[in-house]
């Protein structure tokens, strides 16, 4: 079977490997779909070779077939649709022990940490598969993890019904995010630089805003009645977007982090002290945000096929995180089947 | 009657008034004790003078006793003994609206934005008074507002009981949030660069720890068993104690800024990010506060005459305010009627 690895050097390799039974309390899964993003840019950037080993087989958003199961394994079947969430958690660190198991203090996240699902046959825990409903189209439950990523941040920002939202950046996951926030009832602005990006947003019926135009005092005052943003989502994990999200919250609203920042940045802390804002971090996921970020994509409250711009065999890899970089694209799918040695697929 | 007043060119002045009945809807005040605080100092120092209107009579940490009601007071009889919560709201502004008065967006902070305490008879609406009873000291019922403040921050962080809490400096606040942190059970620790201070944080019976004693990795790991401060309240104001403040708390760990931070600070957002941190900002107080400041500081449970370093005069305002901007006093009280004219006092 290929696989499709990070070697070093700002390469992806296609490399050819043999597939493996499943061990114990593992299941092997004929994936179908990955999706590529900004994670998997940053380990081909060599931003994450400290903590990768090469060869590093990656991939982490992903839907597929159960093919065999591992000896231990109860309640998972060949032929099941399924999707995994990457995470494996020691159980035994504080973190774990006081109930936040996805942010164990040595977290293993599957596709950095631990081969990924760039590859035709993929043995997995049993513990990190979720169920999809067999109705659920693959190329759309290719998109739950990162669906599962804005429910997290949603959850963690509180947002209720009418709450006025500001998801700052227009990327994948700011889409996501404002999607799963107006679903959940909000009247959601996107701010975004990027034309085209402001443009796909609009597109899917969003207010979408450059920063000055919001920097016009008069469009929060009369959105809000006077009061600013009840939540602020900055998913640019730039500079600006946070002292954005700080200027627009409302006394008492709430601030997610879900951008990564990879320097300190400049916050108004004295803001945050008159207004009483809260700022909260989110990261990841936990297995009540996959399963309602199953139930989102499968009733078809998530546009998957405007969000998928491309779909690339996996021997275009390295080309789609190319385009993915360019900023030209979504969401980006490998159909990891097609091309695959006497699988028939183009 | 004499009243202290700041004049402008980092000026206290003591001018003559005349006393005057109360207006309607308000009650004359006997104030006998005025605690001065570190707002004082920046009015003092012209870093308030876009906001206040000389000559000012400032000062909001008071006891009394009522001397006259006005018309249409009910519930107020001259003899009460009280303390004011020096907080005017315009009751129609967003943040009013949405339940949060005591950071109305138009906020009267009486003392800053109206006149304040250091007079011998002061007129004040009813509505900002709060009943101390009659068996509470007047000089222990001048430390309820900074106490309500405290109690604010810790509620803020929602300390528990066996929270391990750290408070990053060691000031009049500082002491006081530790204190009402250890009533709610926590296990408190105040970190404080000035060896005098820490040498009384340790008097009163709390780790008292230099930044660097904390920076040794064993210290928290040890005392937290590898997960950090479940709460950490900043009020120190410094870059650096902001730093700290995210560089210990846990995995989902709260951080309450307290201090006044006059510029933005560099604040590691992939920290907040990657352990799910919350920030809380935590301004002045409410009406709640303030009931269990009185209930605290009359059963006994802050060290009230230990936080009080100096009782002087009116006559001796800024040379207190001196001393207070020396670090050499925690908290120094006006006794207010001493030297007023035909007092009597001395």
């Amino acid at each position: 079977m290929l696989a499709a690895a990070y070697v070093g050097n700002r390469t992806i390799a296609l490399q050819t490997a043999a597939a493996v039974p499943p061990g114990p309390h593992q299941v092997r899964v004929r994936v179908a779909f990955v999706g590529l993003c900004g994670t998997d840019l940053h380990i081909l950037h060599g931003s994450m070779d400290r903590r990768v080993q090469v060869p590093l087989v990656f991939g982490h958003e992903m839907s597929g077939t159960i093919d065999e199961v591992g000896e231990g394994v109860d309640g998972w079947a060949a032929g099941d649709k399924v999707t995994v969430m990457p995470l494996v958690w020691d159980g035994t660190c504080p973190a774990c022990r006081a109930g936040n198991r996805h942010i164990c203090q040595h977290l293993n996240f599957v596709g950095i940490d631990s081969p990924g699902a760039l590859q035709a046959l993929w043995n997995v825990p049993a513990s990190t598969l979720v169920k999809v409903p067999h109705s659920t189209d693959l190329r759309a439950a290719a998109l739950i993890e990162p669906v599962a990523v804005a429910v997290h941040d949603v959850r963690r920002g509180q947002v209720a019904s009418a709450d006025r939202v500001i998801v700052v950046g227009g990327g994948p996951i700011g889409v996501l995010i404002a999607t799963v926030a107006r679903h959940a009832g909000g009247d959601v602005a996107i701010v975004e630089v990027d034309p085209t990006r402001r443009a796909f947003a609009a597109q899917l019926g969003f207010t979408a805003l450059h920063p000055q135009d919001l920097a016009e005092p008069d469009w929060l005052d009369e959105w809000s009645g006077g009061a600013g943003a009840d939540v602020v989502l900055e998913a640019s994990g730039a500079a600006a977007g946070i002292a954005l999200a700080v200027a627009v919250a409302k006394v008492r609203g709430t601030i997610v982090v879900v951008g990564i920042h990879p320097e300190p940045r400049s916050v108004d802390l004295q803001r945050i002290f008159w207004r009483e804002l809260t700022i909260v971090g989110a990261r990841v996921y936990e297995p009540a945000d996959f399963e309602r970020a199953v139930e989102l994509i499968s009733s078809g409250a998530i546009p998957t096929e405007a969000l998928i711009t491309r779909v690339v065999p996996i021997a275009q890899t390295q080309a789609a995180l190319n385009d993915l970089e360019a900023g030209t694209a979504m969401k980006v799918l490998v159909d990891v089947q097609a091309g695959q040695p006497g699988d028939g697929a183009a």
